[in-house]
């Protein structure tokens, strides 16, 4: 049973989160399980601390294939019913939570579907731990009093988008974006035109807890030259709201030295 | 620095959310953190099984006074300062995750103004891993392209709410809801009158991840009879939207078993 904390259960496929990528981030169930079963599916996104704690033997990489493409969906769907019906304890592990933009919910319908018995072991999210170690809440009793998280991979000026940029510049809330480094531009219009001030905080926190962290700051009209100037890449979260505007006045307090300061802020000689 | 492993800083503090409530969903440095401080600021939310982890004799617990009043949250943050001055290292331990509705911003900036350093130490957050254990993925490719978290102990009736129910109706996306047992029947309607559909399904998850975890399920018409049928008490998480129809599909095969299936739904045999 899932609550007998001594073992991972044989024919059992494990949703496991990672977190954000410190291996100290990791829950204590997440690190037992990692050790206790026969086998971790997973991609690129844990981050090589985690991924180098996985003995090379137990681990298979579900990312990219040979060919650099995407392993589909529906095949790492498969495996995980065949290793369940092989009597493996089988970690599917995911970067971040496999709720949140992961997938985890179709795997686990697919599991349900195939009688295979599973357990969700939830995770720090990467889309509030990152702003988090930059020093940025993502609510805050004077700023924010909802938080709204989206994935920023498509095309906000196409029709059939299914983000309502409008509606979340409504809310009056934090917007974090997950992946969106390449449509930082697209998006941050799409909430220019909606009404949103061109002088609200973002920041983009690329690797949040990575050792090679790094933070751009900036608002709505002036965050992609942000981003071009410190070279952010993906992954990365971007938030967007007044709460971004807090990292400015704590930053110089902020023991979370996971990488170097970034553009848009002013490089500090005691950092 | 915070890049050292191997001790709490004397004073640091440390902001530190502890999860939902499993003491297994504790981070990997939380746990070590709890271990290591001289001392942990607690109230009551992190829940009965992880404060029974704390030594007695480290702990202050700055929740409720003697009076039954809450300790404001002024007086916390100047018994912060206080023991970081007395050069301890001292860990300020919220449930869930301190950035999301924790007050943690407003901490992060009272330690900052008086000099006194600090890490944040990001955590599970109630909001995604009570509904995920209960089968409900806050995002799903099929059904959820976002997901807003709102606090609900606001009157949604009053003009001065912070929260914009009709503009979270508008984003399509999942609507989590902390703080919102009492006020159900007042947001339910303002989500309704928004346009949301009747038949949007709905879960609370009581003491999500806690032994006694408790999950009504129904509609947004319906739930109010279901939080009742079934008892739902704070503290608890609202879903709102069809991933908490997902649910139904996969309860069979979920072995997250904190506690007893509630009503809404058809309690099971095999559980």
């Amino acid at each position: 049973m899932s609550t007998d904390p001594t073992s991972a259960d044989p024919g059992t496929v494990y949703l496991v989160g990672s977190g954000p990528g410190d291996p100290e981030l990791l829950t204590v169930k997440a690190k037992r399980l990692l050790e206790e079963s026969d086998v971790v599916l997973h991609d690129k996104l844990p981050g090589p601390e985690i991924i180098d704690l996985l003995p090379e033997d137990r681990r298979e990489d579900v990312g990219k294939r040979a060919n650099g493409d995407r392993t589909p969906q529906s095949e790492i769907n498969e495996r995980l019913v065949e290793l369940a019906r092989e009597d493996k304890a089988v970690v599917r592990l995911k970067g971040g939570d496999s709720f949140v933009f992961g997938r985890g919910g179709e795997e686990a319908e697919y599991l349900a579907a195939h009688d295979v018995p599973f357990e969700v072991v939830p995770a720090v999210t990467s889309a509030i731990a990152a702003p988090a170690v930059a020093g940025i809440p993502v609510t805050h009793r004077d700023h924010a009093s909802s938080v709204s998280f989206v994935t920023g991979h498509e095309d906000p000026t196409k029709p059939e988008s299914a983000v309502d940029w409008e509606a979340l510049a409504a809310t009056g809330g934090t917007i974090v974006v997950l992946m969106g480094v390449g449509r930082l531009p697209d998006y941050t219009k799409a909430l220019l035109e909606s009404g949103m001030a061109p002088e609200t905080p973002v920041a983009l926190v690329e690797r949040g807890t990575w050792p090679d962290q790094q933070v751009a700051t900036g608002t709505l009209e002036t965050i992609v030259d942000a981003r071009d100037e410190v070279g952010i890449e993906p992954p990365a979260v971007t938030v967007i709201g007044d709460v971004a505007g807090t990292r400015a006045s704590v930053v110089d307090f902020l023991q979370n030295d996971y990488g170097a300061v970034g553009a848009g802020e002013e490089v500090r000689s005691d950092r």
